[in-house]
Order: C-alpha cells, then structure tokens, then sequence
C-alpha cells in the first residue's frame, strides 16, 4: 500500500493541502481555498466599525473552514484511504496570534466579544503595535537583555510581545479574559489533537524564547507593564517542542469531519518560510535556503550559536532539531520589482507587453539580459522597504545612483535586482565573518524561476545557487513533519534528515558563477557596501532626516 | 518718424529676426526660418560619407539665406523704411567657428574642400574634440597657466583652441588653408560690413582672451603641437572689442539683398545667452541673469574680477563694456525633467494627460504642485548631465535618495525640479562667499514660465525672482546691440544700459520666497550639499567607477 502524509500549508489569504507519496515525495493531489473573510483590515466582519489603520486580523474559523474544503478534495481526488495518511503536518504565518479561553474557544467567536477588534486573530502583518514594538526595543536595550543580541538588537511589531503589550493596553478586559494567548499554527493542532505544544520555530522566531534561556524574565515584562509580568508564566506557558514532535493523534470528531483516520499522528508545526528549509531538501548545516518572494527570507542551520549582526534570529531547534536554525532577510525583493514595473516603466514597454502577449516583467527581463554587468551604468541601494539585515531599520530607504540622459527602464531595473543581490551577498558575508559557514544555497520562491535574476545573484554571491526542485517547498515542508511525526515504525521517518532525502525533489536548476561577471560585480559590490555603510551605519543620516521632513504635517 | 533696430538670434536650429521700436522696446515684427541643413550629424550634405560620433557641423550658406528672408519679412511685415532702422544686432551660438579664406569665404563652399568634414562650420555642440581638450587642460594645469582658473580650472572640447587642434591633427591641410578660423557671428558682421573684429563675449567665454593678458602664449600652443603655435597670432589676429561696439556699416551689396540702407551701422555681436542679459533689462553688477531651459546659464556682472572656483568664465567686456561678465551654469534642467517625463512615467499619467488635452508636463506639474515641500521624502543630485557650475565634471552622474514602495512619479518629478534649484543656490552662494555679490535675481528661457518651478527656486534660494518681460530676450539684446552702435547721434543710444532701461520691459512676474517653505528647504539643502560635497569632490568616486564600467567594452 502507498502511504501518504498531509501537508497544510497556512498563507496569508489561502490555506493549501498537499497529499504527498512518503516514499518519494511525489505530491499525488493539491488543494487551495481562499480564507472567505480574507486579511480583516477595513472593518470587522459583521460590522461597519473602520478598523484603525495599520490593523490587519484573520477569522479563525476560515482557517477550519478551509482545512475541511481542502483535505476533503485532495483524499477524494487521490482516492487514497484514509488509513494510508501516517501523519498530518502544518507551516503556518507568524507570529499569527489570538486569544482564547482554557479550552481553545477563540475570543473573537463568543458573542460578548465578537465586536472587539481586539478578541480577533492578529494577523503577522498587523503593524499597529509599533509604539509598543519601540518600547519593547528601548527596554531591553537600555536593561541590556541578553535575548535582544539574538534578534540583531531589535524585534518587530509583529511578533508576540508587541502584540500582547498592544492588547494589554488597549483592551485591559479582553486580555484578562484570555486564558490562552497562542499562534494559529498551535491552536490548529490543539483543535485537531486535544493537546497544545508550542513550536519552537514560532516560540524562537516570534516569541523571543531560548532552549537554555526559556522567555524573557517576568521582571523585564513588568517594567513594560506591570499586567504583563505573568504573560508568559499565565498565557503562554505550555512545553515548547521542535517541529516534526508528534504532538497528539487526531481525534475522532475531526477525523470524522475530515475524512482521516482517527488516531493519525499530528506534528509540531513550523513557521510557512521555515517549512521551505526541508521541503527545498535542506537539513543539514551550511546550506543557506533563500524565499525570494516579495521579499526574501534566508534560512541557515549551524550546529553552534553565534550572535551574528544583523541577524534577525537564531533558535536552537527552530527548524531541524538538535541545530541552531538562523534566520536573516531582505525587506524588500519582488516588491521593489513590482513597484518599479507599476510606477517607473513608460508606456512603449506597457505596449511592447501588450502587443507580443507578455508581461511587463518578461519585457524588461529580456532587454535587461541584454546589458552586460556594468552596462547601465547605475548602483542602487535595495532599501525601498527599509533594511532588515543586516541594518535592521525600517526608517532606510532607496537609492539609486549613476542616472544620465540616456538611462532607460530596462537599466533602472537591472539595477535593482543587482541591489538585492548585493543585499545578499552582505548576508552571507555577514555569517561567514561572523562564524557561521555557508557552504553552498539553494533558493526557493517566484523569483527563483527568473533565469536573469538568478544568474545575477550566481555571479554577484560568486557561488553556485540550486533552486529548489518542489513547486510548493513549504507545503511539502509541511508534509515532511507529518511524515516525522509518524517515526519510521509508523510508515514515516524518524528524522527531518531521512524525510527530506527520500522526499525532496532533485533541483530544477543550478546557476553557476560566469568569471568575467563575477569580477565586475566585485567592483560594483565593493562601491555598494561603501554606500550601504555610508548612508546605513550613521555616517550620512539624510533617510532619516527625509523620512521626519515627510511625516512632518 | 518711429525709429527701429533689428535684431537677429541665431540659434542651433534657426535664425530669427525682431524688428524692435528703438524708443521703447516694442517688438514690431518678428520672422523665423529654419537652417536647411539644419544640425549636421549624420552626413554631409550631398554626400553619403557618415560623420564620426560626436560630430555636428553646420552650413554658413544657411545662416545668410535664413538672413535674407527673416529680415525681408520683417520689413514687409511692418512696412518700415530702410531708413528708420538705426542699426543692426546679432547674437550667435558660441564656440560655433568655420575656417575661412583671408577674404572670408568659407573653405566648405570651395569644391575643393567641400567633401572634407573639417572644411565645415563646427558648431557649439560638436563633442568630438573630447580628447583634445582633455590634452589642453592637462598641459594647462601642468603649466599652471594663469588662464585656466578664469574658466574653473577646466575648458570645455566646445571651445576654440580643442576645435581648432583637431582641426589642424585631423585635416592639416585644411587648417593650412585656412587664413582666418573665425566665430560664425564675427563671420556674419564680416560679410555685411566687410570688416572683420571679433567680439569679446565669445573671444572670452569660448576663445581663451583676456582684455589684458590676452590669448594663451604661443609657448603653450606649441607645446600642444607646435604647428598650433601661430593660431592666434596669424588666424585669430583681429581686434577683439565689446558687444555693440559699431564693426562697421551694412554694404551696399547687402543693403540691396536685404532692403535695407546702405551704412546702417552693424554692432559687434554676442553670445545668444548673453544677449538675453540686456534683453531681460540687466545691464549693471549684482544682478544675476538666470536662462533656464535645457540647462541653465546664470550670467552676472561686477566691478572686479574675481577669480571664482568653478565658475566657467569671466570676461572684461564679455557682456557690457566696462564690467566683467561672470558665467555659471548647470549642465541639465529642462533636459533633467524631459528625460524622467519621457523615460519614467507610467501610463495612467500619460493617458490623463491625453485625455485632458494636456501634456504631461502640466499633469506632473499639476499633482507635484500639491505637494508640500519635504513631502515626497526625495532628494536628488541633479547630474543626469554632469556638473557644470561648481565641480566643473561631465563624468559626475544623477543621484536619488528617499525612495520607498510609496514613491510615486510626481514626487520624483519634484524631487527633480527642487534639485535643479539647490544646484543654482550652490552656485549664488559660491558666487557670494568668493566676493562677487548677487543682489537680485531675473530670469528668463522656457522654464521661467512653470510657475510651481518658480516659486520653489525663491524658496530654495530664499531670494526674489523677477521673470524677464520679453518674449524672446535674447533677439532683443541683440536689437539693443544694434541701437548702441548706431549711439545716440544716430537715432539709437550711447550704452547698452540707457538701451535697455528704455527698451526692455519690466517684469512679468516677481516670485517671493514663502518663509515656512525655505525653512524646510535649509534643511533639505543642507542635506543636498553634504551629498555634493560627498559625491562631487572625491570623497566618493563611486560616479567615476560607474562611468568606467559603462565605457568598458
């Protein structure tokens, strides 16, 4: 009998289930369906109360909505029985968190507080806790926690804190009322299981805590707060374990609901990005695993911990257990292409586009392949959406340098995805100098499919790039930890290792470094990070003097 | 009797006349006609040798028939008698010179010569002594000549001596047969008068003289190429005098083909930039004359001369007798802002404007106008076309800085405008700090007409701007030139400043500066000098890398 695993993969508008051959990794059926309330940032469902702005929330039931659609179509499109699912496993968004009452039932879903923007998800992308995020960072560092060196000095509004700070603060009641405060990876599994884990790839990436160290102490949290002193002690106190830990078993109102076989062995679950690290065939050391989406997350697994600049996170067990998962990225990629192609491109390209049946991307991707490393003459800096690593700070922005009377289009956007390479290329420098090897990458994501943007990044890094074989790497990530969850003597694996070498697909393509390119990237790499210092570590200040001079009323 | 002077503009592309009331300034009629052979930069005439990169000639023969039928058809035009015109005024584009017989016909009209590019008049804008004039700055500054720091410490390939040593390098036995190498304007004057001068605004901004040193030594000529050695003293020998100085009287030959009166007195003729200093009612020091178009020209007279880093000239005489005539300038403006509306604007603004029956420039305007000053979060180095005024370097480039994911088209078009007018307050400033003082400020040319353009110069300057009243304030100098030469005796008048305070017209507008706005753009200028100085004198030569790679086969 062909034994299958589930892999859920939890995005920011859509949820994905993928039911994928253990013994090889082949994905026999694939499912998608669309959250019905989508990202929540106008106004709360059921309602016509504005949401204030930089809010983003999610509805918990269409995460169990779509769950159902999708794994029901995928085993009746397999025809696979439900006793040939070993396990079930999950990526999901984060730091994604909602309350909830000792036994899981969502805040947002009881009557007294559906009206409440604050008893709802937030979503990872709710930005309305940056005062609080500012708070957090001035705190720690002015008390030197220990833990702030981990993240590169600073942590987000996204992550857990922040946001509990945020619903502390501004709804005293509703975060009384929330016996549980958890990520919607973990609330799905404990609807699924009975039990609730925390996963480590979450708790480390998002909710700042150490295997050694545990969470930040309770006397850190009450001089943010005196309420918030017990947060982790109260609300967030239950064992954290690696991905791919088998967690419980399903139950059997759920498995009855899905289809599945009660009793199926359910994983840990682990951050969507991070899932992509196995699925791209990655778990090992040394193999630094690039998204290269809107923006571009890099993924690096190390058997020691290093305190690296910059570097927006290390967690022991955060994706392979047992090694210290780091993890560092660029603020912006694709969305800087997106806006140049929506905002700076003239109409005889939008033409050329429309005319040959293209898109606009594939008409400046062919007349920029046709420049030469160089050519353009223009540097940019890669800081549209600010810098995450190494600068960490949102506050920098573009720049783009070398403009004359004959600069096209297509010269602007070669420079571009040249700056992002550059921004890469500090990363993986920045480990290496700081004692983290990077012996080879491999790369996952939409962007990874354009042939030009890849050879640049080959020759700007100088090293061979593999793009990951697996179409969806995240999903099948997800299916691996079902997999692992199941252990070789249920019909899975008994390591994310094992998994992923039996499961992950060959690479569909690997870029070599081209010489002559790679020496005139040198020479232009140099040029960039006397910029990227310049203007990033303080010696020229005028991103952020433009920044107060456009907030300025 | 009403009495007129006539005014002739030679331009790049065509020759204008204006028929000008001698007693107020009013322009009774005016006539333009194109070159026939208009730039020549593709092939000679009558032939299908193509010309090397680089290379813009022009045909003389083009300048008297456009003379012909724009003078007759002013005349015609106004009904005025041969008699009632005073006197006549030229103004030329400079460094624009032609090889000539010593009775002045030009070698390109010869049959013997006319198939020979370097028989031809070289216009302003032929580039292809780039080398040679590399070869004449470097001897220069090795010789430390005294010259060159009157010209910024650089001289540009327009110029006379780069023209004339590839000239002699390229065609020698074109530059032997050539008894005369002279100015087009001092060409013209020349056949309607018979007698030969050469004018000092061009001997000086173009042509190296000085009122009392003189042209550079013939030491230094032929230490370039001893076959140079004799230029000035044998084909540059003539006189040199001031703008309006009367050269001579119209012949009667001329008279006949011209409708006019034999005798009317011909003036030394001017630079077409500069006639537009009297034209625009600036006759005295302190006072700086701004023509902004394509790029900007700032012209400025004092008492002294001062030898002003990076200013591109100063000439005794150059523009009104008595003074010395400073010239600045910017090598891109209006060209800055037609490359970002043809090369960086997306369709939705074209399609408004198209829809609106305007243009694009007025959309951008438009939108940009509504922005307050610091809003965009943008600031440029304005150098899409190098540096002319005060680094004096071709090889500096553009810069832009503030851009985010929320940048949109009439910011940067903005950002543009408001870096075309920190680069004129560094050059008021450099002006000031070094001795020559700036009082007020007039302009003219196309751009003075973009209001929103207008009042962000008064606020970055934080100066009043008066806009020239004439339409064409070149062509009326030049009518002005005319009425000097004919003096008072003649019906016309003793100097260039009693013409010009009877003939040009007050201004059409005065912009003023708008206190909360130049607070805000100290700051942004402040930010934008530190990036001049970062970028322009060599702390940075990230422009010059840029520039090498481009060339870089």
């Amino acid at each position: 009998m062909t034994r299958y695993t589930l892999g859920l993969d939890y995005g920011t508008e859509s949820a994905r289930a993928v039911l994928v051959d253990v013994a090889n990794g082949t994905v026999v059926a694939t499912a998608v369906a669309e959250y019905p309330d989508g990202v929540i940032d106008e106004k709360l469902p059921g309602t016509d109360e504005p949401l204030p702005p930089d809010w983003a929330l999610q509805n918990s039931s269409d995460w169990l909505a779509t769950l159902e659609a999708t794994v029901k179509q995928v085993m009746a499109e397999s025809g696979a029985s439900p006793e040939s699912v070993v396990g079930l496993g999950i990526d999901f968004t984060a730091c994604t968190v909602l309350p909830t009452t000792a036994d899981g039932v969502p805040l947002h879903t009881l009557p007294e507080y559906r009206s409440r923007p604050h008893s709802w998800v937030k979503l990872w992308k709710h930005h309305a806790a940056q005062p609080h995020a500012d708070r957090v960072n001035a705190l720690a560092e002015a008390r030197q926690e220990k833990w702030l060196a981990r993240y590169g000095g600073k942590i987000s509004s996204e992550w857990l804190i922040p946001k509990a700070l945020q619903l502390l603060e501004e709804a005293p009641d509703i975060y009384a009322a929330a016996d549980k405060i958890v990520e919607g990876a973990d609330w799905l599994v404990w609807q699924l299981t009975g039990q609730l884990a925390r996963n480590a790839c979450a708790a480390g990436y998002k909710g700042t805590w150490h295997k050694i160290d545990g969470y930040p102490s309770a006397e850190f949290l009450a001089a943010l707060n005196p309420g918030l002193a017990t947060l982790y002690r109260d609300k967030v106190s239950e064992p954290v374990v690696a991905p791919g830990t088998r967690v419980g078993e399903l139950t059997a109102a759920w498995a009855d609901r899905l289809g599945l076989a009660a009793g199926t062995p359910v994983a840990a679950p682990i951050i969507d990005a991070h899932a992509a690290v196995p699925g791209g065939g990655v778990t090992g050391p040394g193999v630094m695993f690039m998204i290269m989406g809107t923006s571009t997350c890099h993924m690096l697994m190390a058997e020691n911990e290093m305190l690296v600049e910059g570097i927006a996170g290390v967690v022991e067990d955060g994706i392979v257990p047992g090694l210290f998962g780091y993890e560092a990225g660029q603020a912006g990629a694709g969305d800087i292409f997106a806006w140049f192609v929506q905002h700076g491109v003239p109409p005889v390209y939008h033409e050329e586009a429309a005319r040959r049946g293209v898109s606009l991307h594939d008409v400046l991707t062919e007349k920029a392949a046709a420049l030469r490393p160089g050519q353009s003459g223009l540097l940019a800096l890669d800081w549209w959406n600010g810098n995450r690593s190494t600068l960490v700070d949102a506050e920098l922005s573009g720049l783009l340098v070398g403009a004359t009377l004959g600069t096209r289009a297509e010269e602007i956007y070669r420079a571009l995805i040249e700056s992002t390479a550059f921004g890469t290329r500090i990363i993986i420098e920045t480990f290496v100098e700081q004692g983290v090897p990077v012996k080879s990458i491999v790369a996952g994501g939409g962007l990874s499919k354009n042939e030009m943007l890849m050879q640049i990044y080959a020759d700007v890094t100088n090293r061979e790039i593999a793009v990951a074989g697996a179409a969806q790497p995240s999903a099948l990530g997800a299916a691996m930890l079902g997999a692992v969850a199941a252990g070789q003597a249920g019909g899975g694996y008994d390591s994310l290792a094992d998994a992923a070498a039996r499961m992950a697909p060959p690479p569909s393509k690997v870029y070599r470094p081209i010489p002559g390119n790679v020496d005139t990237y040198n020479i232009l790499y140099a040029e960039y990070k006397r910029l990227y210092d310049y203007f990033g570590r303080g010696h020229n200040n005028v991103m952020k003097v433009l920044r107060g001079l456009r907030r300025k009323g």
